[in-house]
This record gives structure tokens, sequence and C-alpha cells, in this order.
């Protein structure tokens, strides 16, 4: 990474995300909702920056935006750079537009230095990636690849009450070309997607010199929204213990046992995380009364899985021991499942070299969030993603992303471009 | 115990439990509020009974009704057993009225079979003693006791919002007499007080021999109401377990060590019981969020204030453990403390003594609730009780009690007056 590269990228950077930042400010952080005109304005200010250097630009049937610099051979698949450009409500402005920022500084530096790459190079730009709008996630890409549903454009947003399917028609896009299970676009003339994005942990951020993750899959998860655990109230006063069924010491029991399993799996080397995020003993329970009901619910994560399902059937196991000893009963609802992505090997291995190759020291480390890459990666397009240390979590007006940790991973993303092979990764 | 008192008791007792269950029957189980028309219909239906058998009828300027069998030594205090008329909203036929019925079996008996004890021997119907309606416990025994306050008057009706005192005074009484903190009625005239009541526990109904109880203390107790653990919050995907200052799991991690803790106190020969009735996560908890608060209340009760005391210091001491551990923080609020009662240990031996003269199979047992006997013992007044075999706990409108159950009781309860030593139990 040459001293010029960081000085002259690190103003035009700069300048994108304080621009952005002023038109999409609210009370706390940002607020750009997908397929919005606010969504549309960022959308246009990167147009605009496109125009300027001279890119061949197409808006996809799904609002999305493709910037492209054209290689010397224009007949291989494009290589693609991007992310979404909406925010989550009172947001942070990095989410997203980190790796819209990077890809389009990526293109400007090449255009400036006269860079010609050996096949096309393209920004793309995508619209709603966040859920907390409408509940739905990935609805930029989704559409674009023809796998939004009905259910999905039925979806209201969750303070006007507006469709999803008016929302994206009051931007000038038509929602039914959205569903039919075919691609908008062309996918195989895409070689390869690349996301940068912040991540969304505290592992990079933490170590003062690794400050950019190469990233190695995308945890899936097991969840239940909604289990019970069962016992029967009693008088705190009158009934001894071993009258009790208590629901909520029973749970605890639990939800301990769990933790300690959770660190075996990580002593054993495993991925997971184990989150408990919700619980509460019923409307009626008091002071005075042994609970007799706990409802929680429970989020696995892994990048495998095996560990997944292992994890569970722990999870069932030791619910039942728990039930027998204590005479209570825990009833679990309908397990949600989301499988974990495998980040193509070989990409992400140019990436790790690419990184090497420009002086950036990095990582390898998981993602534990979703993003746009899995929609590429579950159709098959080679996919990766580049992580830049972040502070204070994603999702929240406090994300803080340094500029000099964005302008290490944006050098490893132009590293990745401008070296990436003749013969496509596969 | 003779089969002629069992068999002309039991009608006699069977009637009034169901004539009063008639009068006070709601869309479940029986209302009785303290200090309504339907308290005062009840006591009636007592008084018109103490008229029968010709006894010395008083009502004290707080309502209780005192109604005395004349002794042969009508200077001596007199030896007085009873219980409330009143219930909590559809509870139980039996919580209170079982004590009222038992007193006033063992006058019958005594008047029908032409016995004249040595001293007075008073049937004491007390008026309300359960706090549900107004959220005041034993105001029949405190306002009789002088001991009720300007702050007790003021509370309102759970649901009409009438004052306690307004409703006192609409049964005939002045409110402002029971708040001087000198009794309405001569306590050195009472020699002691024996309350029979039904057990709230599961403790004698468990036993097929041992159907009746003599209690040995009124269980105290420590509770905080509103425990506050504050970790952070975090991405259930994002964060590794490293990172996470997980405020449900340290909750968890800490039940569970009290429950473990609690099992060593029991073990070590404690009276101890442990009730965390309340848990919730913060109202923006959600399935994919690190929960960064959890709030719960904790109940402890023994006979024993040392046990009391101890116990607390180790939750103290595992929440600053676990704090320090898991890098987050517990505020405990105020204590709130009620102190264990002793029970008169000679009364208590002669009721254990004429259990055993009575040929009916007695074990001691602790009340883990409070009684009015409790007010009673609190003011020096020699005070014990016998606890009676139920089933389904109290205060619910299943409570089941059996009347060969209630007979043993009270078969107890006579033999304990008619043999009340010449020389008063101090």
């Amino acid at each position: 990474m040459t001293t010029e590269f960081q000085t002259e990228m690190n103003s035009f950077a700069e300048k994108c995300f304080e621009e952005i930042r002023e038109m999409s400010h609210d009370t706390l952080g940002v607020s750009r909702q997908g397929y919005s005109e606010l969504e549309t304005k960022v959308i246009d200010y990167f147009i605009n920056i496109g125009k300027e250097l001279d890119l061949e630009i197409k808006t996809d049937k799904a609002g999305n935006v493709w910037m492209t610099l054209p290689g010397k051979d224009r007949t291989l698949p494009a290589i693609v750079s991007g992310s979404h450009a909406d925010s989550v409500p009172q947001g942070g402005n990095y989410d997203g537009l980190a790796g819209v920022v990077a890809a389009i500084t990526v293109a400007r530096w090449m255009k400036l230095q006269e860079i010609q790459p050996q096949r096309d190079y393209t920004v793309l730009i995508m619209r709603m990636e966040e859920s907390s709008w409408f509940g739905k996630c990935y609805v930029g890409s989704l559409g674009m690849t023809g796998q939004l549903t009905d259910k999905d454009l039925a979806l209201k947003h969750r303070s006007t009450g507006k469709t999803l399917s008016e929302t994206i028609r009051s931007c000038g896009f038509n929602p039914d070309e959205l569903t039919t299970g075919k691609p908008v676009v062309d996918l195989s003339k895409i070689a390869g997607f690349i996301e940068l994005h912040i991540e969304q942990g505290p592992t990079l951020d933490s170590d003062e010199t690794i400050r950019t993750g190469i990233v190695t899959g995308i945890r899936g998860n097991l969840r239940h929204k909604n289990i019970r655990c069962i016992g029967q109230t009693a008088h705190s006063g009158a009934v001894d213990k071993q009258f009790r069924h208590d629901a909520l010491l029973a749970f605890a029991e639990l939800a301990h046992r769990m933790d300690c399993l959770w660190d075996e799996e990580l002593q054993a080397g495993k991925d997971l995380v184990f989150t408990i995020g919700v619980v509460h003993t019923s409307a009626s329970s008091a002071i005075a009364v042994v609970p007799g009901e706990v409802t929680f619910c429970v989020d696995m994560r892994s990048l495998h899985q095996e560990t997944l399902e292992h994890f569970h059937g722990l999870l069932l196991q030791e619910a039942e021991r728990i039930a027998q000893e204590r005479g209570v009963k825990f009833e679990f609802d309908g397990l949600i499942s989301s499988k974990p992505l495998a980040i193509h090997e070989k990409l992400s291995e140019h990436l790790y070299q690419s990184a090497q190759t420009a002086g950036v020291p990095a990582r390898r480390l998981p993602s534990g969030a979703g993003h746009d890459t899995c929609v590429f990666g579950n159709l098959g397009v080679p996919a990766a993603m580049i992580f830049v240390a972040n502070q204070n979590g994603s999702h929240n007006p406090y994300e803080e992303m340094k500029i000099s940790d964005f302008m290490q991973g944006t050098a490893v993303l132009l590293e990745a471009i401008k070296n990436y092979p003749e013969k496509a990764i596969q």
C-alpha cells in the first residue's frame, strides 16, 4: 500500500462517508431505509461518481446499480465487489456503506492510475439488505436473483404499514418481476463476488496490529423462538424443596449447563456461539410464588452444520435429564434453521494472499452475521468477504470505523482485483 | 378420640363448612373479603351457634368476635383459639375457616359433654387476615392490638379503590381507634392463643399416617424485590464468547449456584427455602441479541435468622465472584426483612403431648407462611399452632381438606384445651 494511494484515497473515502452521513442522519445515528427516496439519493450520489469516472452504469430490475470499469477482455465474466446502501433505523454509517465506498475507491484508483484489469471490474451497489423495516433481509440481492416471494412482497413496514411491494414500486421497479425464481441479471457473467464489510464483533478491534479479516465462512444457525419450561407454582414459604417443581431453577440449570458445554465445544476447537436472548416468567409470577412457567428462546450459530446439530442434540438431552430430575417439562417449539455458508475457499485464499502482497496484516475469521454474500454463494457464484475492524458493534449509532482500518481493507480489495488471475478462480 | 366425638362433630363441622361455602362461593372457589357484608354474615353465622351454646359473646372495636365458655375460675386468663373468617379472592374454603370451625367445635363438644374447663375457653373469630384485597395482612388482629397505621388505613381496594379506612367503617367500626399503638382488648387476660390452620404446603399430605402437625416456628424472610444483572448487549452471531458480558448466563450461573448451596444448607440440617419468583430480560431483548440486562427477585425464608443472614451473605458473595469473572454487575435493591417467630416452646410441647394423649399421630414442622398467631406471639402472648393436612396448596380454589384430617387436628385442640394445666403455661 503506497503512501500516495493512502493520502489520495483517504480523503475521497472520508468525503463519501461524510456527505452520505449528512444526507441520512437521524436524531441518533443514520436511518437509510431500503427502497426509499433517501436510498435512491445515496445511490445517485455514487452514480455521479461513476459518471465522472466514465464507468458503464446499469440499473437492474431490482434497482441495484452496476458500474463497470471495462477489462482488457470483455468476453470474460466480471469480478464484482460491493455491498448495500441501506442501514437499520438509527444505525451506524458504515454497515453496508463501507463495502460500497471500498469498491468505488478501488475503481477510482485503477481509473486514475490507468490500470486496466484483465476482465471487467464491476462496482455493485445493492438495495435493502437490512430486515429492520419489513422483517426480511437481503431484499435487494434476493430480488435481483428472482428469489423474493409473494409473501415477502406482502410484508408491511413496521410503522407505516405500507407493503414491501408498494415500497419497491414507489422507487420505480416492478416487484412482480422479482419473484419468478429466475435472476434478472446473468449470473454466469460474474466470475466472483467480493464484499468488504465492517466486522460486527470485536475480534479485529481487540488486536492492535491485525485490523483486517478474511472471512472463512458465514455462520448458520439453529433457533427456537419459544421454549417453555413448565413446573408447578407453589407458596414460596410453605413448600419445602423436596416438594417443588421450580420451572425457573430448572431453566437456570439448563442455561448454566449449556454454558459449560459450550466451553467444552470451544476447547475442542469447534466454532460455536450460544445465546439465550429472552427469558421471562409468566405474567402472574410473583415474589412469593415458586414459578410454574418460564419462557425463553435459544440461538446457536456455527460455521459447521454438524456442530450445530450436535449442540442442539445436547440441549434436548440436558433438557430431558433436568425434566426427569426436577419433575418439570420442557416444551420446544419448531426448530428454525439457516445453513452455514462455506465461503469460496480459493477466492478466500486469493484475498489472504492479496493481503500478504499488499503488506496488510490479516487474520482469518468467521462471520457471525449474514450478508448479501450469502445470496451469491448460495447460487454457486464464488463469493468471499473482507472484514474491517470496527468499534461498538454494528446496528447502532455508536458504530465507529477508523479510516486507517478501512484503507487497509480497501488495499486488500484493490490488490485482489488488480491481481485477479487470468483464469477465473473456481 | 372417641367414635362418638367423631360422628357427632364430623357432621357439625361439615355442615358449617358447607353452609359457609354456599354463602361465599364465587365463579371459582370462594371469595370472602375482610370487612365486607359477607364476612359479617359469616361471623353472624358463628354468633348464632355461640348463642345456641349459651357462650358469652363480645365484639371488640376491630370487629373480631370473642365467644367464651366460662371456666371454673373466672379470674384466670383465658385460653383462646380461633382464626380468620376471610379468604383470598377465588380462594379455598378452609384457609382460616378451618381454625374457626375447630375452635367452635371444641366449645360445642365441651358444652354438650358438660365439661367445664378450669379457666375460660374463648373462641376467637378474626376479620381480614388476607392481604390480597388491600395489600396488608393481619388487619383484624393488628387492629385489635392497636397496630394499624394511618398509611395502612389509606390503602385502596385493588379493584374498587375504596380505602381500608372506609371499608372498616362501613362494617360499623371506627378505624381511628385501631392505630393508637394500644390494644383494644386486654392481652393480660389471655393465657395463650392456639390457631388450627390447614398446612399450605404438601408435607403432611405426603404422609399416609401422620396427618397432623405441631408448628415449631414461623419462617421469617429476607427479600430483594428487584436485583439487576447488567452486562453488555452484543450481536448473537458476530460476537465470540470471550468478548461477551452476557447478563442472562451470569444470572443463570448465580441462580444455579444458589440452588446447589441451598442443597448444602439442607444437608447440614438447616431450615431454608429459596425462591426466585420473577425473572425477565429487558423490553428490548431479542433472539439475536446477547442480553445486556436481567431483572429478578429473591425470597429466602427460614426459622432461623442466622440461616437467613448466612445465605444472604452467600448470595452477595457469589454474585460478586460471578460479576468479576464475567465482567457484569449485580445491582441489589434494599433488603426487605421479616424476622422468624419462635413459637412458644412450652405451649407447643403441650400441643404435642395432647396429640399423644388423644392418640393422634403428629409431627413437628415449620410454617412457611405467616398467620394471626404472629401478632399474638410478637406481643408476648404464648402462641402456638396446629396444622392439618391439605391438598393442592392454599390461596386457590382447589384447596382440599379431608374432614377426617380436620377432626384429628380438632381432637388435638380439644385435648389441649381440656387438659390445659391449672398453672398457666408461660
